[in-house]
C-alpha cells in the first residue's frame, strides 16, 4: 500500500492509527527483553528473522526462538552450538545439525521450489556447503549438491557440468585460492554467488586469500558473501530463485 | 546437448570432428595476436566477452574490439580513457562516456528487459553507479536510477522505497562506510548487490572500509562485488534479470 | 591556581616546596610496588583512575584496587575475570558482574545526572552495551539503554528514537558493518559515540569491519572508539554529559 | 512532536497530508538533479548539510552549494579545489582558503558560543587543524588555536595547559605516533576529540598509525574521526559546544 | 673446489694468497663507485648479475651496465625507463624493450636450451609475461609463449595444453585472481612457478589478491614470486631448465 | 596422445565411447561419497592425490585414503592429528609421524633419485622441514638435511655449503625475518624453494614477515611457497627433481 | 686478526689449517643434533648464544643448554615454560622465572656494569619489561626499573626522570599507543630502545598500533624491536652500554 | 639541577621565577608563529632541534630555520625539496643535497667524533644512506660508508668486516627482504640499527617487508627506524656515539 493511500484510509476512518504507525514506520516487533523479535521480516524481506546464535547466551536463543516459532511456526538458528539447542524447549520440535551447525524447527512441508547448486572445491569446505544446502532448503528452494570440485582436478567439476547450467543460482564455496567462482562464471549462464571458506593456512589468513581472490574473479557476475558465511549465500540464492 | 550425444553424432558420422571439439573443448575463440577472442561466451555465460581497457595499449583495444564487432554487431569497453576510445575505427560506430569510462557499441535497438535498481549513497558514487546503469542497459536490462540516497539522511531513501522493491535486482553503491546494502536487505524482497566504492579518505583505505562493512551486512541476501566494480554489479544483476 | 600564583605563594612562605611539587609537576601518586596510584586523577581528568584488569595478576589487582577504595571510596575494575574478583578483601565491597566483566565498588548513593542514551545493534552486542551502560551509572550519569536496534531492521530504532534525541551523548554499539552511528549522526542531535565490537566472523577480522565503517561514518559528529571499549565510550560520554 | 501527536492532529485536520509525510518521513529534501539537498538538516543533526566536494565535479558542487545557500543563506564546502571555488556563482559570496581546502559562504554575523580549543602536534599538521577551527568557526562555536604542542617537546603543551582546561572540548590533531590526545586526555577534564593525520612517511602508512594511536589511548575519554578529518572533529565539537 | 683442497694447494704453494681469498671469500667483485659488480656471479649462482634499475640514476646504470659487458660481454638491466637506456654509452650495443623495460646487451648467438612455456591469463599481463619471457631467453633458454589462456575461458587453456605439458618450467602469470597457477598445477607435470601481477583494480590491492591466491594454490608443485617480477620467475625457470 | 588422434581412434571404433571421455575429460575419479579420489592425478601432474586431513573428519580421512591405497597401494595425509591416524584401518599399514604430521602408506621399496637438500634456519623449524623432507622422500628423491643453519650464525651455513650445491633443487626453510633463501640464492646454483615458517612471536604475525622477505629476495631464482607448507615445497622440488 | 695475518701464519707453518678454518669460516659451533651450538658468539658478537625456547620440545632445549653450558658455565633461556625448565639436568643450576619466562643458568657473580633504566608504561607490561630487565642483568649491565609511568600520568615519568637521565640506554616498554620513547626521546639523552607489547585490545591489533606508533616517534633516537622482545631490547641495551 | 635544589634556590631568591620556569617546566621556546623552536633541545636530547620540511611551505621552513640559525649557528632541515631550499635567505649560508634531501647549514668545523660505519645493501638504497650519514656527520660523529654489500652476494660483506667491527654503531641500510642487520647483528659487537627502506616492488608494500624482517630480526641487539629514516638512524647512532 502506497504511503497516500495509508493516509487517506486513515483519514477517512477505514485504518486505525496502530495500522498507520505499523505500515508506515515498521512497528512490528516484539520486544523480548534481550532482543526485539521482528515478525513482519518474511514479508519485507523475502525471509524470516534468523537467530545468529555466536555470542548470544542458551537461554537468550531460547526466548528469541521460541517468540519466532510461535509467530511463523519455523524457526532457523545459525553458529549454534549444543548447548544452545540443548536450552530450547522441547515443544518446539527443534533439530539440530552439528556438522552445519544450524538448528532447525521445520513447519509443515511444502513443495521445495526451483533449483540451487551448491558446488564445494574441497570436503573440508563441506561444513560451509552444508550450512548453504540446508539454510536453502529450509527457505524452501530446491538445492542440489556437488561436492569435491575444486580447480586442482578441473575435470570433475566439467562431470557435473551439465546438471549445474540450469540452476538458477549457483553457490560456489571454496577455501585456499577460491578460484572456483571464476571458472564457473565463465562457464555457466546463472549468477554465480562465491563463498570464501577459511580452509587453508599460512597466508590463506583465515579465508582472506579466498576473499580476494572471489572479489577479483575475471569471470563478471560474481557475488561474494563473508567467510564461510554459507548461510547468507543461501539467503541470496533463494532471493535469486524467488524470481524463477 | 549431453557429452554422449555429441560423441554418438560423432561416431553416427553426424557431426565433424571439428564441431566436437568445438563443444566440448570450447574451442570457439579466435586468436587476435594479444588476445584470444571468444565468440561464444554470451552463448555459454548469458553476456558477452567485454573488454577490459585498463593495462591495454589503445591498439590492443581496437584489434580486439574491432573482433567483437565483426563477429557479435555489438560490443563494450570498460575502465577506457579517450585514448582508447580514439583508436578504433569510425565504422565500428562507437560511443564514449567519460563519466562511466564504458566504450560502447551498441546494435540494433531491443526491448529492454525486467527492472534493475540502481541505489547510490552520494554524487561522488556517481561514476561507478553510472558504469553499473549504463552497463546493464547495454546488455538488455531496463534500469531505474536513484542516486544521492546515503544513510546520512535515511529519509531520502525511505521516499524512493516504493519504486525499487518491486525490482528484479538491486545494485546499492556507496563508499565511506558502505551502510547502503544493509539498509536495503532489510527493507526489500529483490537480492541487493553491493558495490564499494573508494569515495572516502583516510581510513577509507581506498574503499576497504566500504568492502568490509558491505561483507559483514546484517542483512541477509547481500552480494558484493569489487571495489568500483560497477560493470561486475550489473552483469551479476542481468543474470538475476533475466530469470524474471 | 596559575604557576605564577604558586611560585609567588611559596615565595611569600604561604605554601610548602612539597605543595609547589603537588600542584607543578603532579606528584600526587601512591607507589603501591607493582603500580603508581594516582589520587588526584578524577580532579585532574573528570574522572577517577579506573582498573584495566587484563593482563593484571589479581594479587595486583587487588593491591590496586584496595590503594584506590582506601581514598576515594570507589572503585573500579574493568575487563575483570572472576578470578580478579576473588582475590579483593572482602571489605572492599566490591560486585562482580560476569556480561560486562565489571568490578565495582560503589561508594554513597549519589543523584545521577544528565542522560546517557545507550544503543546496541544487536542480543550479542549486550556485554560491550553493559560495560558501556554501568561504567557511565559508576561515573555518576543518568543512563537509558535501548538494544537491539540494528539496521537491518531499521524500524526498530526509528521506534525509540524519540527517547533518544535528548540524551547529552549517545553510544552507539554495533559490530558487523557498523553502520548503526552513521544512521543515528543522520536523525539526532546529540554527540555520537561509536563503539565498534568484535561481533560477527570472516571478514569482521576481530571488529575492523565495524571500527573502519565508523571511522567512514557520512555522518559527521560521531567519534569513535577501539573495539569493544564500551568502557572508554562510557567514559567521554560522561565527560559530554557533565557540561550539560 | 511526537508521533502520536502528529497523527491525531491530522485526523483532526488540524495538518495536511503533506505535513505529516514531512515529519513522519522525512520529505524535506529538494532534487537538485545530481544530488537531494536536505533543508532540514540542521534542525535534525545540529548542523547543516555540507558538501564533500572531493569527486564531485566544480558544475556539481556549484549547484548543489547554490542550493543550499539558497534556502539557508549560509554553506560550506570541504575537500575543496580552487576549481570547485571558480565554478561557484559571485553572487553566492564564497571565499576559498587553501590551506583548509574549504569553501565558505556566511551568512550574517552571529556571536560565537563557548570555547573549542584546537591542539596540534607540529606544523605540517596546520591544514588539518585550521579545517577543524575554521569549521568550528562557521558552525557557531569559539575557536582557541594551540598549534605546534607535539609530545617531542611535551613542555610546550604544558605552557598551554591553563588555556586549554577550561574548553568545551579539545580537538587534538597529529600524526606521526599521534601520541598528543592520550596526554590531554591524562592532563584534562574536557572530553578529547582525536584527529589522526596523514603527515609523517614510511611506516606510518598515510596515517595509520596516528589512528591506531589514538584508538588505543591509554587515557579514556578520547573519541577519534577519520584521518586528516578536521571537519568531522568540529562538527562533534560543536555538538558537545552546543551543550554548554 | 673443496675447502681442504684450497688450503693444501696455499700451503703448497701451488695457489696464492689473492686466490685463496677470491675463493674462500669471495672477493671477486669490482668496486664501480656507487655499486661492487660481482664478475663470479654466474658461475656461483647461475646467472649473470643482473641490473635492477629502478631507483638508480640514468648515470649509476650506465656505469654499473658498462662494468658488466667488460666483464662478460652480455648484460641485462631490469625496470629500466628509457632515460637508463639513453645513458648507456652507444659501444654497449644496448637494445631497449619498452614493453617489458628491458635493456639487452646481448652478446654472440648461442643455441637456446630446453623449454620454458610462458602462460599468461590477459592481455594486460603482457609486459610481465614479456619480461619473463625475454629474461629466460636472454638466459639461454628457449621459450613458448601462450597468452590470454585466462580461467574466465578455461578452454582456451586447454586448447594449448598439448604443447605445454612438455616444458622443463611453466611460468603462469596472472592478475585478478590469479588461478592460473593451481589449474595448470593441476594438468601438467612440469613445476609451475607463478607470477602475481598487480593487474586488476579495488580489492585487488596491486596484485596482493593474485599474491595469496598462488600462495594457497591447492594444487602443489606451485612456486610464487614477488608481484610483477617476471624477471625472478624467468631466472627460478632457467635455473629448472639448466637441469634437464 | 593428441586429441585429433583420440577422435580418430574413436572414429575407427579402436577405443570406446567410455575411453574418449576418460581422456579427453578427464574422469578418471571415484566418487567416495564425501570425496572424488582422483586415480590419474600422479600421471598428470607428477605426484599422487594426497589428503590435506586439516578440517576433514577421522572417518573422511579413512574413507578417502583407503580409497587411494586401494588403488595406488601408496597413500600421504598432511597436517593430520593423531585421531585421523587412529581411525585408518590397521590394513593400510600406515604410520604416523608426529613431529612433521604426516601419515605416510609406503609401498614396496623403490631406489631414490636425485637430490634434494633440505635447509632449515633454527631448531623450531624443524616440524616443518621434516614435513618437507618425508614428502620429497615419500614421493622418491633422495633427501639431505641441514638443519639450523640460519643466518645469525652464518657461518654455520658456510660449513654445508659444499655438500649443498649439486642437489637438484634446494627447500629453504625459515622463520623470522626469513633470510635464508636469500643467501642461499647468492651462493649457489640450484633452483632455491623458499618456505616461511611461522616460527617467531609479534610482528612476524604468523609467518608473514618470512613470506614477504621471501617474496622480495635480492637474490632471483627464488620461488616461494605459504607458510609452514613443508609439503608443498617438497612436491615442488621433487617435480624439479624428475627432471635431472 | 685480519685475514692476510691468518693467511700468512699458516704459510708460515704457525697456525694449522683447523685453526685458519675456525678463524675465517667461522666454524666454531658444536652439532648438537638438533641444533648447532656455537661456543664463539660472544667473542663475535658482545652476546652469549641465547636459547628461543618457543617451538623448542623440552627434550631439545635440554641438550641445547646443557651444551651451552658445558662450554660458557652460563646460558639464557627465553621464552620458556615450565615444562622446559623441568627437562632441565638438575646440575645445570639453573633457575625459571615465571613472570618473566626466563630460564637463567648464571655463573660465577661479577660486578654489574653501567647503567640501563627499564621504563615501563603499565603494570599489565610487567612480563615484557621484566624480561628485558633480568636479560640485561644476565648479560652483565647494572639495571634500575621504573614501572608504571605512562603518559596517561605523566607526572609519573616527571618524577623518575631525574633518576633516567645518566643512563647509558633507556627501554621504554609500553603497549597500547606505545607513547612512552617519544616522551622520554624529547626528554632525555640517552638513546632509547622502544619496546611495543601486546597488552590491549581490539585495534591495537596484539601490539602492532604501539609498534607503528614507535616507528613513527615524532622524538629522534628510537630504535625499536619487536613486539614483547624484552630479550632483544636488553640485548640491544646491554651492547650500547658495553660502550661506555 | 635536582627539582628541590631549584627551589630552594628560589626561595633564596637566588634564581628568577623565570628560571624557574625554565628549568622545571621547560619554558625555552620561541613561538615562531607556525611553530614553537625550541632553543634547548639539544641540552635536553643530545641533539638540537631538526626540521622536517615535507608538508610545510617553503615560507615555514625559511622561518624556522632562520630562528634556529640565529640561535645556534647552525641547522639541519630534512625531507627537503629544491623549493623549500630556495626559501632560506642567502645569509642563512645553507646548502642543499638532492641525494639525500638535506638542507645543511654547517657552523664552525668541529673534529669528528668516534665512528658510525653506515652500510647499505644496494644502490638504490644510496639516497638513504647518504641521509644517515650526512646527518651523522651534521651532529659531530664521524662516518666510515660501505655501499652496496647485500646479502645476494654476501662476500661484499664480508671483504669490509675488518673495518665494521670496531664502530660504536652500525647503520644497516637495507630494502627488499631487509636481511642486511641479521647478518650483521650476527657477526659484529657494535649495535645495529636497522633502516628498512621502500626499495623493491610488488609485496614488498614500500618497505614493509624489510620493516617486518628487520623487526623478527633471529640475530639479537638490532634496533629499526621507520622506513627510508636515516635520519632517525643516524640520531640515535649518534647519541650512542656519544657515549663511546
Amino acid at each position: 500500500m502506497k504511503t497516500d493511500d495509508v493516509l487517506d484510509a486513515f483519514a477517512a476512518g477505514k485504518i486505525s492509527k496502530e495500522e498507520v504507525k505499523r505500515v508506515l514506520l515498521g512497528n512490528t516487533f516484539v520486544d523480548a527483553g534481550c532482543a526485539k523479535v521482528d515478525h513482519c521480516r518474511e514479508y519485507r524481506t523475502g525471509g524470516p528473522e534468523v537467530v545468529y546464535c555466536e555470542g548470544k547466551t542458551p537461554e537468550q536463543v531460547a526466548v528469541i526462538m521460541s517468540e519466532i516459532v510461535k509467530c511463523s511456526g519455523r524457526a532457523l538458528g545459525t553458529r549454534a552450538t549444543q548447548a544452545h539447542f540443548n536450552a530450547l524447549p522441547a515443544e518446539c520440535g527443534a533439530e539440530y545439525d552439528p556438522v552445519s551447525r544450524l538448528i532447525i524447527v521445520d513447519g509443515p512441508e511444502r513443495p521445495a521450489i526451483g533449483k540451487i547448486a551448491v558446488v564445494s572445491a574441497g570436503t573440508s569446505d563441506l561444513p560451509v556447503a552444508e550450512e548453504a544446502a540446508k539454510t536453502a532448503e529450509f527457505l524452501g528452494s530446491r538445492v542440489e549438491r556437488h561436492y569435491d570440485c575444486g580447480v586442482a582436478g578441473i575435470h570433475r567439476l566439467f562431470s557435473v557440468m551439465d546438471e549445474i547450467i540450469d540452476a538458477s543460482a549457483i553457490i560456489a564455496v571454496a577455501g585456499m585460492e577460491g578460484a572456483l567462482p571464476s571458472v564457473l562464471g565463465g562457464m555457466a549462464v546463472p549468477p554465480v554467488i562465491g563463498v570464501p571458506t577459511s580452509v587453508g593456512y599460512g597466508a590463506n589468513f583465515q579465508g582472506l586469500s579466498a576473499l580476494l581472490a572471489m572479489m577479483n574473479s575475471c569471470a563478471p557476475g560474481v557475488g561474494v558473501v563473508n567467510i564461510d558465511n554459507g548461510f547468507g549465500a543461501a539467503f541470496l540464492a533463494h532471493k535469486i530463485n524467488l524470481k524463477r
